[in-house]
């Protein structure tokens, strides 16, 4: 790091990368008081912020102690903040900060940038993927349906669930983000944030405390940035064997039906990892449609015998999941234990406080008391892996109201958004505590910083059953690659979508392209939907069951080439799915090319994502790259390409080591549609 | 006035009324920077701010010098502005604000409130009554079409045209409010301004340039408030006698068809004081519906021999009513005449500069440009005056674009609240210099500041043609009450409402209910709609043209009271509609109620403006009260009346001096359903 001094300011570079520019009449750093309004119904919140002062930290003073550097700004002749900079071990840039005005509850720094520079990342982002021009409110909460306010959909949910969110929605926000500078600039706070990218000459953070610190590294190449942003955050385990062994099913109703159509999908020639059943502790009915009993233990009356029968599974090769989340459902046994020993978040004067889920209420684990925590993971060792669950959706995350009451003190406007990271946590710890670590796979939509050493794998949350842009399949592809980035290699998605709500039906043309994107990420999954009566299925008709058989076994050939991908995230922090630029770094179309990914450094997909188009057009960088369907070789540049359901848009490099194996992508598909 | 030192404070009064309340932890004052960004779409605005800094201004010096308090606020060790306080000749306090840092650009000032206190006005508010608990962004622009974002209309003009609006929008804004504790305060700019006032303890006001001063003055009485307000902004002139004489007849189409038209509703009854052709200088048709060809002059094509037929007409007792605009088409002549003149607002370079008004393309007549201002005027006199035409609706006066040059060299965003103003000068020193204005009658819907001494009338703007609150019917209550209380008190609206799009009709119930309405209004002119065709229309069928005829049968009837009230107002600025408080200012009740008003002292008028609805329930302060059609007397409370078609529920003060004339309004329907 560099302090170099201006006449009225200074500049602190980086390894050569201009971090903070400052000046009497441009100051970097802003401070003050604000009074914020949460207002949440079901996930989501309504949040506004009456800034009652902002005020630019013009004046400061530069101290020099051992290899650190003081940066004092003062406001009105007095100090207000203290910059303590300084070089990692690790040789990352940190700069702490040191509050001396405690009052000052609303913080503002700018970060250098040029108005070519782009960037990404900022948590899980559905609806951009370079951020530039938008800001992103930080804030983990249900995504939002539809989240495009010029859409049916959201308007109807906006209207009847004030549901409807909008492009910065999202599960899992982190601040932080990746620069095409190849720098990453973090900011370590759980308070709400807001990483604004409108401006030309500067990203501006914003944060609803004054953080802990900004970290700041640069890196010669994105392969080593990634490597780095894991050396913060955490790496994810490398993926159970099993996993690629074909689709894991979303199956519901009982054991008799799961294996019943598990018994279809083979006969089908569908590979099949495993079931599902996200229902195995029962279900209720709602409005919204058919919700899971809240009470996290096998349920004997819809699942008959399960505790044998999973192990039979087992020794069959077919794994069984199920389902959790943080919340307890009132007067159910779980409920009343917690309840009872006092392991719930409460109102802050003691007294009980559930959360509205939609027609029922739960009581919240409270994680911050470690007697609650390790409770809870307790129920997790015993009532699931115990049991032989190989793995579950832990669900959600992202509801802790700000009004709640928790153990450590702490506000919940400011534990909110680590509520995801807490929640993983749990799981990470019961499945690691048990041994299970390389066998049993958890999965989660909810994210913050330090979920990446946590979660096994991000599903992509709740996209709509349609191809909308902003909350259909083409989201899910920009939500791979921001948290890819963030270090959460491993990503993958509801095959088919989830929401099934104001007139939407997923059609049969909306599942085999799903299907066909799934096959080129490194989880197959599939989800029946909130009404699985008006979505298509996979064993609906036996042309989509042999399509999915073909993707299937497209997956499984490939399980090599992603099991080295899986070992390579786990190591290394390097995303299965990729921007082009992570290894196109000179292509300018590269940083801003949409709908499309290397999956590893030899695959580059293209999805169809557009309801009938039987071709697509996609960019290819520069390199001698083979159509795996046809077998003809393009050297770069947009191309459009025939793609019948069936044949997604996929590439080979064909300088690869893995060309033997991905030249056969087809032979292994053998299907016509 | 009064200023109260305090430890670090002060608390500056008038006559009572705690205006500033100062304190080094609680400012009343914030000074800072901003950068707006305005984007205009057919005179819908989305406008941003990046609100770089915002100062408390916390440290204050006073001096008294004669009889003016100063007193100088500074920040980081330096003065920022300078308030000088004192009482003018009137008795009012005047605040002027003397800025010490021209680069402060953004101003916030807080008046003290208390919990209870209600606030009113702000301009012309259609959605809210009581202003508290709201901000409202002060800024005139199209309204809005639904006004609401949850309801369909809104969603569809957001997504086909993003003229939605919200509850805020409004033709008319102005940043002046009445509180319920019978004071008043107005800030003089014609920046964008902002008024919130969801704060227990204070109001804030905001502008977007330091401006001239604020001024605030309080009264025993509401009445004494409105002639007070008067004094400061202008007083309307008395309404023509001619148009007590019965309703103006929306009609277009031509000479003949105006004719036939008035003459069918003669034939019916109804009591016609004039036709209103908005069409008379031709039209142009868009997508939108017809459109008027903004080339002020007759057109003879579409009304042949209306220059001998005018004058005819006026023999026989019916005014011919017109229509223009501030802005003129593209390569018709009155455009190529300004265009070469040099009297059209330009690019900054000087060039060209047309506004897009949907499918049709406009030059600004500069109106800061005292020869175009002249020469408008001239066409309006000789096109208009001397033409013969009775009366006009003077549209528009929002467009003005922030990004274009004014001759004046004010920046266009300065000037944009300015024009409704600047607008309505023009038409009465037209009128005025022609010695018509006890003769002619001109209706604005924009408006702001000053509009008060030279618009004749509002009316509310583009309704809906339905029931909605936000944009129906029932709006326009809020509409007349709100801009009555800043000293416009002559306020109607079109019969059956405007904007019929996105599958909206007029049906016959909301016609009948509206000329009900309107019957109790000073005016009473009905609209065909933006798609004619679509609309029940006052001619549509005998049973309407039997309800219309009975209900200008009442208006008529009421001429003497409605005149005396057009005199009250233009002598003492009393509105002919107002809200219940003016006359029982210690009935709580009087504060809130809603869609119900006093029309004049003695008339209580409560609209049905619900769908379906035969009955009302409805609120009648502590007095002796006669329902107007079954002569019940009633003596306060919530009551629930009988109100089928014909028979809107009207009750009069018993012990009016009026009694004899309100009591036989029932007589003078002679109308049965």
């Amino acid at each position: 790091m560099k302090l170099e001094k201006l006449e009225t300011g200074f500049v602190l570079t980086h390894k050569g990368q201009v971090i903070l520019r400052h000046s009497f009449d441009n100051p970097c750093l802003f401070l003050g008081a604000g009074s914020a309004n949460f207002d949440m119904y079901r996930g989501n919140f309504d949040i506004t912020d009456y800034v009652i002062e902002r005020l630019p930290m013009r004046n400061f003073a530069v101290q020099e102690v051992d290899d650190k550097i003081l940066i004092t700004f003062s406001a009105e002749g007095q100090e207000t903040i203290v910059f303590t900079a300084e070089e990692t071990a690790e040789g990352r840039l940190k700069i702490a900060f040191t509050s001396k005005k405690p009052e000052l509850n609303r913080f503002w720094l700018r970060i250098a940038a040029t108005a070519t520079e782009k960037v990404y990342g900022c948590g899980e982002q559905l609806t951009y993927f370079n951020l530039r021009g938008h800001n992103f409110p930080l804030w983990t909460s249900e995504p939002g349906v539809g989240r495009n306010k010029n859409t049916y959909i959201t308007w109807q949910a906006d209207v009847k669930d004030r549901a409807g969110g909008d492009y910065y929605n999202t599960n899992y926000p982190q601040p932080t983000y990746v620069s095409s500078d190849k720098y990453f600039a973090h900011l370590q706070t759980t308070a709400y944030a807001d990483f604004d990218f409108r401006h030309d000459d500067f990203h501006e953070l914003q944060a609803w405390e004054i953080p802990e610190y900004l970290l700041v590294d640069k890196e010669d190449s994105f392969a080593d940035l990634v490597k780095n942003i894991c050396g913060v955050f955490g790496n994810q385990p490398e993926l159970p064997d099993w996993v690629l062994d074909g689709v894991i099913l979303g199956i519901q109703g009982g054991t008799d039906i799961t294996i019943e159509k598990i018994n279809r999908a083979k006969e089908a020639g569908v590979k099949v990892a495993g079931a599902w059943c996200q229902d195995w502790q029962g279900i209720k009915m709602t409005s919204f449609g058919k919700r899971l009993q809240w009470d996290w233990q096998w349920n004997k009356e819809l699942y008959p015998d399960l505790d044998t029968k999973i192990h039979e599974l087992k020794k069959e090769g077919l794994r069984f999941l199920g389902y959790i989340n943080p919340y307890v459902l009132e007067d159910f046994p779980l409920y009343n234990e917690a309840q009872e020993k006092g392991f719930l978040a409460t109102k802050e004067d003691g007294s009980k406080y559930v959360v509205d889920f939609g027609e029922f209420y739960c009581g919240v684990v409270d994680f911050t008391n470690p007697e609650a925590f390790e409770w809870y993971k307790g129920v997790i060792k015993k009532n699931m892996i115990e049991f032989g669950l190989d793995g579950w959706m832990a669900d959600f995350g992202e509801y802790l109201p700000t009004d709640c009451y928790l153990s450590n003190g702490k506000s919940a406007e400011i534990e909110h958004n680590n509520w995801p990271t807490r929640w993983a946590q749990c799981n990470h710890e019961a499945i690691e505590e048990a041994g299970k670590t390389a066998d049993i796979l958890f999965f989660m939509r909810a994210g913050y910083t330090g979920i990446q050493g946590y979660c096994h794998t991000l599903w992509g949350g709740d996209q709509c059953v349609n191809w909308n842009i902003d909350d259909g399949m083409p989201s899910v592809i920009n939500a791979a690659l921001s948290s890819g980035l963030m270090g959460n290699g491993i990503h993958h998605s509801d095959i088919g979508g989830y929401t099934t709500l104001h007139g939407m039906k997923r059609d049969r043309e909306l599942f085999m392209r799903w299907a066909e994107f799934a096959a080129f990420t490194p989880i197959m999954r599939s989800h029946e939907g909130n009404r699985p009566a008006d979505n298509h299925q996979f064993d609906s008709d036996d042309e989509t069951l042999a399509h999915l058989a073909a993707m299937t076994r497209v997956f499984t050939h490939l399980k090599p080439y992603i099991k080295a991908l899986s070992k390579e995230n786990a190591e290394t922090g390097m995303p299965a799915q990729r921007p082009l630029f992570m290894h196109f770094e000179d292509d300018a179309e590269a940083y801003e090319v949409l709908y499309e990914y290397l999956f590893g450094r030899d695959l580059l997909v293209a999805p169809v994502y557009e309801q009938g188009a039987t071709t697509r057009k996609l960019y290819l960088p520069a390199d001698e790259w083979v159509h795996v369907w046809s077998g003809e070789t393009y050297t770069g540049g947009w191309v459009e390409v025939n793609a019948p359901i069936g044949q997604p848009p996929v590439f080979y490099r064909k300088n690869s080591a893995d060309a033997a194996l991905l030249s056969k992508i087809a032979e292994a598909a053998d299907y016509k549609a």
